[in-house]
């Protein structure tokens, strides 16, 4: 048996070692976040991602544990597909709990899941792996990372950190475990990447206030802020100015007030009853008494910001003189999006602040001086940079050996890449297939990278199907053609037809068995088709 | 006869003022720049997007000239289509000239088409308006700005610019005719909103050349750089470091190969020929003897970065040791490729150099210190904020009303809407309908936003047709169904044989006139799709 520990990141291409990775020693597995990924803007069509677990699925009887970071979906959306295979507990703080409690009743799997609730600082031991959270700052209340003792050493994982040392909760990272840790020496340390190339120090939270107070202080009209649902400590920040200068503030989106009621719930939101309203009762309110959170800063067309833009509300219309204030960054591949929002809120007469030209967001991940400072804490001998796409590990990797950590003993590795640990060294296995299981409508990973080609020729290039009738070289009565994407349906009957005498010229010139006739009509509509419109649609044609 | 004149920014919602701009007076119309506007990830199967200049099409024969501020894309990319409809002359620089040459033999218009070079600190006088080109600083040689005096004022126009002291190419901005315009006094300025939200003031090229010179002096592999094309003074700075270094220089792509020629030609580009060897001879020389200038910096799959991160490329693969520096910044859309092609970079093996981890590229626009120096340096009465998103235009205005222009002589207008100007004042009028002209295939103006939807949705759902022989409430035969993007094809069987069942249970419900059955089997065809895929395919369905 291998005496060896097994560490593997799930997942595909993109970020690596964010969303699960797998701990396992001799029979025993310990598994850290379970999340999903979101589809890149060529994927399309695909809702989401999970990451491909099917390595586990011969060894699911060995899993005796998935612990959970935190709360965000990149961490916990994966659960409900999970769980359906693996019957171990999940482990987690008491918010990320609650928000995984949702998860599981939505997915009717409540009942059958074991959901174990530990705090930063309880120790739990899971077979021979001893599991010691630790807080951390993050943009989510209640974060840890795990210091895990195995029978090969201690090994300790970040989850998502930041160093805030005031924190919007007063809760600053566990400093004093990191370097108690330090002090037991740690064999290895997995930690978060995804500010590799940030120089400096990641802003506190308080930068945030202070914008906001400001803001408060100074704005006539409405003020309306949009924001992750996720990120509980913004809410609070904005619940506490609309508190301060006099303001009532209603919640509007739905995972926003989902969100907001599990928080306050659970006492991770200081919320008074009597600061908040209804979303359909702020016409009631002149409009420098009225606060609004929102969601939407991703510009995903169906949440609040999306539908503003549009004036597509219920409840709510921008009018001049209203505030809207971005307090997020835009996800690599959502800037377009988000800037064409913004700049449809502008045309609508609102003043709005995003994170270029007004400090009303910072990020929740360490920059290069927090992610130095963490490997001085720590002194792992062995470094695994994860959380971040393969440019952030590699730059993870040239901070640590700034700090003297010699190259060979840091890991960049891809997702789905098992290393090998024990005292003496690191080693880097073969690359397990698979990567990226699709979530698409009603299925998962029955839509593979096939499909999404088929969606892409369809969404360049458009269809074109005809149904041709044929008997002895001539086309009785007219193909039944069915088209579109290519060109204007209101401009195409030209196009229609020199499609039906395309049809007629190569049925006069076969004129031989109906059977063979479809390949060469085929070929000559798509010929005529580029050499009309320059496009390649997907063409099929059925001869009877 | 109206004694005003009128300026019309013509394109679409995007950047306001970048692409084409109209001046009118009287019966005298000049226009200013004709470029391209490039289609957003949600513009599917879109090539290039032009101003509409519909317009101007009853009065063509009162256009007097083309003016053209530089030879990048966004403001010459519209000529070969505006050019069939105008008989004015184009007046550019001489780079500009020899690059818009090229385009007009391209479009088999060259012998057509009037191009009259003119020199910065030329006088035109073209009808009513005198026209005088002032060199400015830009991200392509050969720059200017116009300075239009015209019956009701002077008018200046920056086109694109930054106040570089120490370009590559020694010919810093024209301060002096600013100041000089500023004295005679302008009436109104219309000035490049590009950066609005960035403070301070954007490095000079200088600075790049001292991250090159570091890199060139301590890389020990071969050097791959990737810029715009029409970057002619980064490709200057790259052949210097070669020249220094003693590297070899290849040029790679096909746009980079052919603006390099015409601006060696022209003499803006001065390289040697013995520095120059030819892609394919690169590995007869030792690694670190090599330099290679290539395309593709935006993630475009078919230019070289794009072969290079997939292993593509005919002449060139990466290598362990490789440096590869990515000279220029992915504009908004465009990030979630240019990081996907960095990573698979760094899996080949490649070090790979970008924007936000060396300082290998700068703006070509002034940021706030800049516009603000314009704005005290032209001291115009009206400004007219162009070339830029909404929010940077609104930018713009907050910044010119710190430096005391009142807000009602500042005009933040979207694109075809006019302004009316005289000394007294200046008015906005109704926007024309009308924005965006899509160049799509072989087609221009063919494809509107209805053929987008059409391919948004097969994109999103794919499509579903069947072809269905019925008599007397029975099916006769099999359908013959073709589809494609709902579902892999591979797993399709069973919904291939639940969609049969759905089309003979509609059939035998109905066992009226065929006539009346394709509506009542694509609704059955499309609940059913909706169940088993969660998917909503274009579905059509043809009965005889």
């Amino acid at each position: 048996m291998n005496s060896k520990l097994r560490i593997t990141p799930l997942g595909g291409l993109g970020e690596i070692g964010k969303n699960m990775t797998v701990f396992e020693y001799e029979d025993e597995i310990i598994i850290v976040d379970a999340g999903v990924m979101f589809p890149e803007n060529d994927m399309l069509g695909i809702d989401l991602i999970i990451p491909d677990y099917n390595y586990l699925m011969d060894k699911t009887d060995k899993v005796k544990a998935i612990l959970i970071t935190h709360g965000h979906e990149d961490h916990i959306g994966a659960l409900p597909h999970l769980m359906r295979h693996i019957e171990a507990p999940i482990y987690a703080t008491p918010l990320t709990a609650g928000l995984i409690d949702v998860k599981m009743r939505q997915a009717k799997l409540a009942n059958d899941v074991e959901l174990i609730i530990f705090e930063a600082d309880d120790v739990l031991q899971i077979g021979q792996f001893q599991v010691e959270p630790f807080h951390v700052a993050h943009s989510i209340p209640d974060c840890v990372g795990f210091g895990i003792t195995t029978p090969v050493g201690l090994v300790v994982h970040t989850g998502d950190y930041k160093f805030d040392h005031t924190p919007t909760d007063n809760w600053p990272p566990d400093f004093a475990k990191l370097a108690e840790f330090s002090e037991r020496g740690v064999l290895c340390l997995l930690a978060d990447s995804t500010n590799a190339d940030r120089p400096g120090w990641t802003p506190s939270e308080k930068v945030v206030e202070e914008a906001f107070d400001k803001l408060f202080r100074e704005a006539k009209g409405r003020i309306i802020v949009a924001t992750f649902a996720s990120l509980i400590s913004r809410i609070q920040q904005v619940a506490d100015m609309a508190q301060r200068y006099g303001r009532k503030l209603a919640i509007t989106g739905r995972s926003m007030r989902d969100n907001t009621k599990i928080a306050r719930k659970l006492g991770y939101l200081d919320v008074p009853d009597d600061l908040l309203i209804d979303i359909g009762q702020i016409d009631s309110y002149p409009a420098h008494e009225i606060a609004i959170i929102a969601t939407g800063t991703q510009g995903e067309p169906s949440a609040v910001m999306g539908r503003l833009a549009l004036g597509r509300h219920r409840n709510l219309t921008i009018m001049e003189g209203d505030t809207v204030v971005f307090s997020a960054y835009a996800i690599p591949g959502n800037e377009e999006m988000v800037y064409r929002i913004i700049n449809r809120l502008f045309q609508r007469g609102a003043n709005v602040l995003y994170e270029r030209i007004a400090k009303v967001h910072v990020s929740g991940h360490a920059s290069q001086e927090e992610m130095k400072l963490l490997i001085n804490l720590v002194r792992p001998k062995f470094l695994i940079p994860i959380h971040g796409e393969l440019r952030h590990l590699k730059q993870h990797k040239a901070l640590a050996k700034q700090l003297g950590i010699p190259a060979e003993n840091i890991a960049v590795v891809e997702n789905g890449t098992p290393l090998e640990l024990d005292e003496n060294g690191l080693t880097i296995g073969e690359r397990l297939p698979g990567g990226y299981v699709f979530i698409d409508g009603a299925g998962v990973g029955e839509v593979g990278w096939s499909v999404v080609r088929d969606r892409d020729k369809l969404a360049q290039n458009g269809f074109f199907v005809a149904y041709v009738n044929a008997h002895n070289g001539n086309v009785i009565g007219q193909p039944d053609i069915v088209t579109r994407g290519i060109i204007d349906m209101r401009e195409a009957e030209d196009l229609l037809e020199g499609a039906r005498e395309t049809i007629a010229r190569v049925v006069k010139t076969y004129a031989t068995s109906n059977k063979a006739l479809d390949k060469p009509i085929e070929e000559a509509l798509e010929r005529y088709l580029y050499a009309e419109t320059g496009k390649r649609p997907f063409v099929q044609v059925i001869v009877k």
